[in-house]
């Protein structure tokens, strides 16, 4: 029997495993839902045992529960830790649902609606269905652990200390997550890097109170107009952020990673179009796709200071602010960077004003080398599925606990998921397109076919 | 008799007719005074007919009304317009005065307490004892009119149309205004310029919406980080404006102006701490006097966008908002000035993104030149009253009614001030030192003994 056949013949019992954890309505943001975190939590558990995983408990955290599993066939094998999380966000505003209870699952036009049935109930399901059918079909050569949490979505806070706590426990070669997107069924991707990130907050003081501008106007040094010519200094003409060392340690892409950021179907008019701007912007020599998840930026987050009201009020203000960020690229580091930028820019304040920058918080980038084994046997159990090599795309944003995996528990995550980014996620009518669903189900069984020994 | 004689020996009925005005309680801020300030007029009226002044009517105006009052004693002599107010500010908070009552007057320890004893109702009656005492002793060679307006304190809004209703009625040759301030009775001085002003509202738009700095984050414009770029150009390192055609029409110092300008006592020291400023800072090649009164500048008054609240949130934001301003000098015209900036604004900013410049408003700086002959036997007066030339100073800040007279009339206004910083104007505790109001006196009669035929 072929992976495809079996999964055909299971459709509808994989499909009632899932829902089965999708009516449990699993909110961690809204804490009149602590028993449903406790009884998905144990969902998770009774369910990883069905499927013949020889250990499966709900361990205590300091938030919400966590589902450890384990199957172990080999203590020299590899082995895999699938990550997921069990937890869902809020589902108002009720009226934009297109169905009553946005926790019954409904099929309608080759899709499956609710919430939880993208992020992440429907992508871990991917990951225990493919297992399942792996260890089925007889494919699995490797060990596998399981650990789902239940505060993904507001933080993770519990997840640190528990992996801090559990480090033996949770060994393994890598991780294993479901939890991204693709770029579509056609094109399909694996996000390869996540940016970091660091935010300082500035304040420029000058006076020691607002002073009249007529009498004051020129004499002294205006702290917006400060503030403005140090944030002007941060980025170059060029696009290129100026502080000293900066890209020290931005790992380049591969000539292979640029040959395949050209594949990204992306149109600079459509882009402009989708949020209102009349033309990109970014570093020089870089299209957007490559800046966007290969390159660090500089952001101004938020600014004020001095008369933000009505009319016109003719001062020099005492004070100015700023919210400042930079996205960070692998290898750099948030804390060093932090503090470059600190040195910088108390560098280049004028000794007319007092300038305090401090840092606000930041985290650190994460990159998978696409020639590491594990990846590589991601791409073919894609190629398999979909038919055609992922691309390998670097994603904008950040996803702090695959940065936390790497620097705690030391090892790379292989990000395969099987999103899409018309899935809704965190808005009204979630949703899960049937077919990269089961696509999804037999990547993940085709990637044990593929892997353990010799990888 | 000599002026000083004249003038005490009449010390008392002095005081007297100035209690008389400072008792009438005319605040132009408060509604319920209405009946004061038209009581406070009729008190000026019969006040200068008490003079001897031929002719004294309380005029309607859109306001408050107007006191007119001329005394003609020769058609073919020239003509001075005197200004003055008889509104004043509010007095609250009442706990803060060391008197019972602001508008009963004291005098203790040399110094006239009481509102009004220096704006303007004390520099107002200066110039009506100053007046009286020249006819008692025969000075006059001149012709005299009078206008006294009830809204200097609220904008003077109802003396703009009155300028221009009656432009053949306050025909003059110039007008004396004792509104102002010396730097002090040692280092007496005259208020020979006035700055003017130009206000904009800056809009930086970017996407349609605040977008993930993640996501978005080097691929688009930031509009604040556009908008601090466009502000930083303004001003380069010398502290220069930028603007192409700013400077073309700025009247320079003569010799004489800034030989004077350093004989103006100031102490950097002493300034820096005052507002808590670590250096003072402005353009090259000037020293903080003329920066303050000679030399335009540009200040950020506001500057607003994206996440002002606590903690961090990482957006590009949709906008950015900033309130700019100049202070101009002498003969820089405002509409102009306001002209090349929105021109220069939408020259330098970038084309990824919106910018909207929009006038808020100006006003006309003002500048009498001290080779004027009115001037200069001001400047006599002064040195006669004080026994020291004084020295011409010009102020940072703005009279817009000033610039007004020059516009509307077509004439000079000669500032003869006789106010001090300590005098505590709109705030608790305003006073008059008694030897710079009788100076204030003399000198005035001094002026009209020096100035008629041949100047």
């Amino acid at each position: 029997m072929t992976t495809k056949e079996y999964i055909k013949e299971h459709e509808e019992k994989f499909l009632n495993d899932l829902f089965g954890i999708i009516r449990i309505p699993s909110i961690s943001a809204e804490s009149e839902h602590k028993a449903d975190m406790q009884k998905t939590a144990e969902y998770w558990r009774d369910h990883l045992l069905s499927l013949g995983i020889e250990k499966a408990e709900v361990m205590p955290s300091t938030g919400n529960p966590i589902v450890y599993g384990e199957h172990i066939i080999d203590p020299n094998a590899k082995t895999v830790l699938v990550y997921g999380h069990y937890d869902v966000m809020p589902v108002a505003p009720l009226e934009l649902w297109d169905q009553p209870d946005p926790f019954e699952p409904v099929i309608k036009d080759g899709y499956i609606w609710a919430r939880g049935a993208d992020d992440d109930k429907g992508q871990s399901m991917i990951q225990a269905k493919g297992l399942e059918t792996a260890m089925a079909l007889g494919y699995l050569k490797c060990n596998v652990k399981f650990i789902f949490e239940g505060e993904e979505e507001i933080g993770s806070a519990a997840l640190y200390p528990f992996l801090e706590e559990h480090k033996d426990l949770l060994k393994a070669d890598f991780i294993f997550v479901s939890d991204t997107s693709m770029l579509s069924p056609e094109v399909p991707s694996m996000t390869s890097g996540l940016r970091g990130l660091c935010y300082w907050d500035i304040e420029v003081e000058g006076p020691n109170r607002d002073l009249h501008s007529g009498i004051y106007g020129g004499t002294v040094a205006n702290p917006i107009n400060e503030l403005c010519k140090i944030i002007s200094k941060i980025v170059d003409e060029n696009g290129h952020i100026t502080v000293p060392g900066f890209y020290d340690d931005v790992v380049e892409m591969t000539a292979d990673e640029r040959e395949m950021n050209k594949q990204i179907p992306f149109s600079s008019e459509e882009f402009c179009k989708s949020i209102g701007v009349p033309a990109e912007q970014g570093e020089k020599g870089f299209n957007t796709p490559e800046r966007r998840g290969s390159r660090p930026c500089f952001d101004v987050c938020g600014i004020w200071g001095g008369h933000m009201g009505e009319g016109s009020k003719t001062i020099i203000p005492s004070k100015a602010h700023a919210k400042i960020s930079t996205r960070l690229v692998a290898n750099q580091d948030h804390e060093k960077i932090a503090k470059l930028m600190v040195d910088y820019i108390e560098k280049i304040a004028p000794k007319t004003v007092k300038v305090n920058v401090k840092v606000s918080h930041g985290g650190q980038a994460y990159l998978c080398p696409i020639d590491l084994p594990a990846y590589q046997v991601a791409e073919k159990a894609i190629e398999k599925a979909f038919g055609k090599r992922p691309l390998a795309v670097r994603s904008g944003g950040s996803i702090p606990i695959i940065a936390g995996f790497e620097r705690i528990l030391g090892i790379k995550s292989i990000l395969m998921g099987f999103g899409l980014e018309t899935n809704g996620i965190h808005s009204p009518n979630e949703n899960m397109p049937l077919d990269m669903w089961f696509k999804g189900i037999e990547t993940v069984a085709e990637f044990y076919k593929l892997f353990g020994t010799g990888n």
